[in-house]
């Protein structure tokens, strides 16, 4: 079934906010097995409004519209459905906010009008508009989905391919992102569609985490095991344990992070030896070994994990370009798996992929007992 | 002038990814004095593409799109551009990445097709497009902008509604972000416009800053000061040190951060007493007040902030509410500005403000030597 989806409000127009609503809305969708052909983002102009719902509304079965329901006068959005619509509203529930939503059924189309706070647009589409959607939707396409870890990328893509031509009616999308992988099979037949999942995870077992993400697929794995988890933390600058801490009930699991950013505080807090810091360098397989060593005998975790790299744009060498991250993963008593990745040469993209391969990494000690980086 | 934007391609369309680039282009546009009046995004589909483009041309006189310009069959914009053109495109160079862009100079409008890649769409949009639309700017209209500290928030509201009815034809637009609050005045008298930004500045003095975002502000500050930070955070898990650090060079003041997530952590690296933990709570003023003294202890920085606070859904009583924020910013041989803050109750928001509220009092401190929380 083909949706367009319609934000409104000026704050996405002049840059100052970004269409997530549209996105979160999208991935909703699209795992309904739902087609979204279209996003349009217009000001909180009645007469733009009005237009807009009648053009997606001719070319669109189902048009949802997020933002400008409020109290304000700059909220337009429904006055204009009121206008463009015959039929009588049926109005959606808020169990946040006060704005309350509205569903129009017209003949050709349904317009259904949420509001623009993420979490009252999210509740309101969870509770009223999923049910009428699931309802809608006869064709009852289903979607499945699942991710990989990167390390294994350039093995996947042919395996793909050779599933793709023996499942020539099953859509596929492959999504890289920074060290993951997000592979999802769209078609009628959920059986096939099962299969083709039951395929992919057979063959990379221990690289296929159920979660869409891999933080929340460490998280998880951490609080059912019942361990924990110690960081070290130089060019990732705090932002491995800023992703595991923005989802509740980190203190399950973990115990804290050491984000050492001078070479002074890798030797003070963690007993990272001048030595090794002068002679091999606070970017290197010693001294991220000795990050996670500091780490077991300061406190008391299960695992560590230490990441030390040159994330850019300036500080690289000929010996270590920009983008070269030393990893470590330590299991108490075990020895350390220590790796050398090469991240992009920016600088965020740097970031996000090597908290992304040392998350990753850590999984797959955790829950398979596998090193990743070293035999 | 009015400006729309196209964004091409089905990660966008389900979810996958968010549109930055709309955003980004838009912040530019709008500080350019320009006037973006709709976002659309489509698939990798030529008939849909030639469709919006004819669309898209008829409205606005300036028409961009991002996408589908690779060297991957999927990949049809510049196929639609050419057959709904008359004229002969200018190529635009690409210093980064291989895919040229393209513009053509129709007899109403102007499209202009970039990479989706946004390192690349950005380079080649600073390169070769923002020339082209200065020059086609005829109306030469200015914008101008500050941002301001949200401790003053419900001050400045009236200040502003005063201001905005003594000058009828600026455009104001105030942009609220956890904690800052951006202030952006548009027009076309750009002595008025300066003027207004004096009037703003010179009101609240210690809370104007020049950078759109007050991590910029607060990395600039200490570099060109040459002072060192220090950090120790609970309940916003490494997520101030992950935002300094994400902008080059943070080295160059932020020795680090001491993630201390559980209470022994607290205790073991930052010298809290256990007394405070057992009696006070790791959530206290006298536990920030202990993290920031243990910092001067273990470490030679100039500034030391610690927050600790409880981000929920879980955690909270009647005593201290989910987001419960308790704030402690030192100056080495000072005595410390220690506060109690209350964020909004969601966690991504509670975190978020933490982070933001944070870095301004830091900021006050290093650049105008005032407290926040305390006289």
């Amino acid at each position: 079934m083909h949706i367009e989806l319609v934000t409104i409000g000026g704050e996405l127009l002049n840059g100052h906010t970004i269409n997530t609503n549209a996105a979160w809305l999208s991935q909703q969708l699209t795992h309904l097995g739902m087609h979204v052909v279209r996003h349009t983002v217009i000001a909180d102009e009645i007469v733009e409004i009005e237009k807009i719902f009648l053009e997606a509304m001719q070319r669109s079965p189902i048009v949802i519209s997020t933002g400008g329901l409020g109290p304000t006068i700059d909220d337009l959005t429904r006055e204009a459905a009121f206008r463009v619509c015959q039929s009588t509203p049926k109005p959606l529930q808020n169990s946040i906010g006060a704005a309350k939503g509205a569903l129009y059924e017209e003949k050709q189309s349904a317009l259904i009008l949420l509001p623009g706070v993420p979490r009252e647009m999210q509740g309101m589409f969870e509770h009223e508009v999923l049910p009428f959607l699931k309802e809608k939707d006869s064709a009852k396409r289903f979607a499945c989905c699942r991710s990989i870890c990167l390390f294994k990328e350039r093995e996947v893509d042919p395996f793909l391919r050779q599933l793709q031509k023996n499942h020539p009616h099953v859509e596929f999308g492959i999504y890289p992102s920074q060290g993951t992988l997000l592979v999802e099979f769209c078609g009628s037949n959920r059986t096939e569609l099962e299969e083709l999942c039951s395929k992919l995870e057979s063959k990379y077992k221990t690289f296929v985490f159920k979660e869409e993400k891999i933080a929340e697929a460490l998280h998880s794995a951490f609080i059912s095991k019942g361990k924990t988890l110690a960081l070290a933390e130089s060019c990732t600058g705090g932002a491995v344990a800023a992703s595991l801490t923005a989802l509740p009930s980190a203190s399950k699991f973990l115990l804290g992070s050491i984000v050492a950013y001078c070479n002074s505080w890798k030797e003070s807090f963690l007993n990272v030896s001048s030595n090794t810091v002068d002679e091999k360098g606070a970017v290197s397989f010693e001294a991220v070994e000795e990050m996670v060593s500091g780490l077991f005998e300061k406190t008391d975790a299960d695992f560590a994990a230490a990441i030390s790299g040159i994330a850019g744009p300036a500080g690289g060498s000929s010996e270590k370009p920009v983008g070269s991250i030393y990893i470590a993963i330590g299991k108490r008593g075990e020895k350390t798996d220590i790796g050398l990745v090469l991240a992009p040469s920016d600088r965020a993209s740097a970031i996000d992929f090597s908290v992304k391969t040392t998350m990753a990494a850590l999984w797959r000690r955790l829950v398979h007992n596998k090193t990743t980086f070293q035999p």
